[in-house]
């Protein structure tokens, strides 16, 4: 039994990975501060005695001292998770993602504990030029302040494995789906066909191409190859930073998560309507973007995650299906404050 | 003539970079909190009445609102550029690069100024697997906090270019070298050797391949690409980001700036004690880093910078020996505060 920190337990993607922690037997200290989170995405853990919740901010020290102690690692979930928000709002993603990780790191090093998985994104890839993008891509330009702040967390764990002997993992996750679904094109789509079944207003021409992986292929994925293969292990005493020792080589790794396809935005739109059993007239945008920082097209390899042995199960339309259902079931999620 | 801010403008590139604007018939507004910057180094430029000076610290929103006011673009040059105490001191990079950058773009978007020149690094490679390494090498892991935060930087800029129409150069610099050089392992070398010329400790085994450039090579090359040449240049009216407008295009460019060659390490220990007049018994320290976050080798292909018509005048050979022979002649750089 270990003990993990899940940071953003209370959110869409934190909230399995909390289940799933506690459902191989481990201990989970939760940290959110329900900025976005949810209460109700948390029933199931708190009904497990191995769950502490803490609420606050992982931006304030103290939080994150009472959390990490005794902890063997850190599954860093939070963040603003608005993509498309951020250019009306340059600090947040700043904030809440590049400092925040910064904060979860020092941390860390003041506790003791080195080993960190860290949700990032497809979006830090920008518009990527190589189809299906493999981890080892071009350095990309970024195209949103949200794929900044991922890609400047990335590289803050893996300096941070280089200097400080940590052991990193990154996740480049496209766009995910399944049950807690809090926000997204598939979220719009629904909101607005409640409110209004006879048109569905689509950004962009509906062209865009995207990627969609759902969380429980997604958590899978996680825990299989920063929890059980460990290809970031440690090999060698953690090196003292104070002294002139070289570098040690990387114990940081990326994995791009996805399934090996891609949709349409508007055949989503389709499997939408049948599922919701309505015949909208569709009206489109013009351009291959839906809004500024959008990426018109997603489509990782996800061969070497894949490698490791884990394989998705669901495929692009079954998950946005269940997504649908999901929705349909819980619409107070689109009531919610936040 | 256009108005420029330079930030760092007391620092080893910015003041050469103030006084080559200076000469161009420019405007310069040169900011600077001296952490680093020397005073001397801006005794050409106050000589000239198109020079205005603020001294601050670009952290304070104050100070940049000022400088910005009626600027045509800023060189943001101003950094801690101690990459070797990054991990004895975490917050620095991020406070000083990271959080500096944002603080710069924030204030030139408020002021309306849209054009930024950033002083990238070599460093924010990484460690390279592709030599010499082009400007679309693979997305690197960071093995410093220093090369992180410039990394961060990019992403920054590259995001405002995307969002905000920015039109953004990142020059990735490999060491510079030439009048003024402040740090780095010549200035040890020489500091070393001017208190005990019998002897010469090396960090790492010698056999580090370093790529260096003249710092007027670097400032012609900047110059002559982000003023002259301007291939981000905007071709359409800056995107209103209330608006659903599609990702009009990149404004954004990044070059790396080196010489097309290295040298070990050993053989400039030669360079520098044939230029001193001195026969030292060289100790070698073991590994091929001299430091964590050293990076073992570092060479760039410059063929994108050289296709704009820029080339490097100086060898490396050339440079050292001038550096050299500059420390001499400036033994106050040895003594001075920071």
């Amino acid at each position: 039994m270990s003990t993990y920190v899940v940071t953003g337990a209370a959110g869409f993607i934190g909230s399995h990975l909390t289940e799933a922690l506690l459902g191989r037997g481990h201990r989970v200290i939760g940290v959110d501060n329900f900025s976005t989170g949810q209460e109700r995405f948390l029933e199931a853990a708190r009904r497990c005695d191995r769950f502490t919740l803490l609420e606050g901010d992982i931006l304030d020290p103290g939080v994150l001292r009472q959390a990490l102690a005794g902890a063997d690692a850190v599954f860093h979930f939070a963040a603003n998770a608005d993509v498309r928000g951020g250019f009306a709002a340059p600090r947040v993603d700043l904030e809440q993602n590049t400092l925040a990780t910064f904060q979860v790191l020092e941390s860390m090093r003041e506790a003791g504990v080195s080993r960190i998985v860290f949700a990032s994104s497809s979006v830090a890839l920008g518009e990527p030029e190589v189809f299906p993008t493999p981890e080892d891509c071009p350095i990309p330009a970024q195209t949103s302040l949200y794929g900044a702040s991922k890609m400047a967390g990335e590289g803050l764990i893996s300096a941070y494995c280089e200097g400080y002997g940590f052991e990193g993992y990154a996740f480049r996750f496209v766009s995910l789906l399944g049950p807690r679904y809090p926000h997204g094109h598939v979220f719009d789509f629904v909101k607005q066909l409640r409110a209004d079944p006879s048109r569905l207003r689509i950004l962009g021409d509906g062209t865009q191409r995207k990627s969609y992986l759902h969380v429980d292929d997604c958590v899978r994925a996680v825990l299989h190859i920063a929890e059980d293969v460990r290809p970031a292990r440690p090999r060698s005493p953690i090196p003292d930073p104070r002294s002139p020792i070289p570098g040690s080589g990387s114990r940081f790794e990326v994995y791009h998560l996805g399934v090996p396809a891609y949709c349409l935005v508007r055949e989503s739109a389709h499997w939408i309507c049948d599922e919701l059993g309505v015949s909208p007239r569709l009206e489109f945008g013009s351009g291959t973007r839906g809004w500024i920082g959008d990426s018109p097209f997603v489509f990782l390899d996800v061969t070497k995650a894949m490698k490791t042995g884990w394989a998705p199960q669901h495929s692009i339309e079954a998950s946005v299906r269940e997504t649908v259902r999901w929705l349909v079931g819980n619409p107070w999620i689109f009531e919610r404050r936040t």
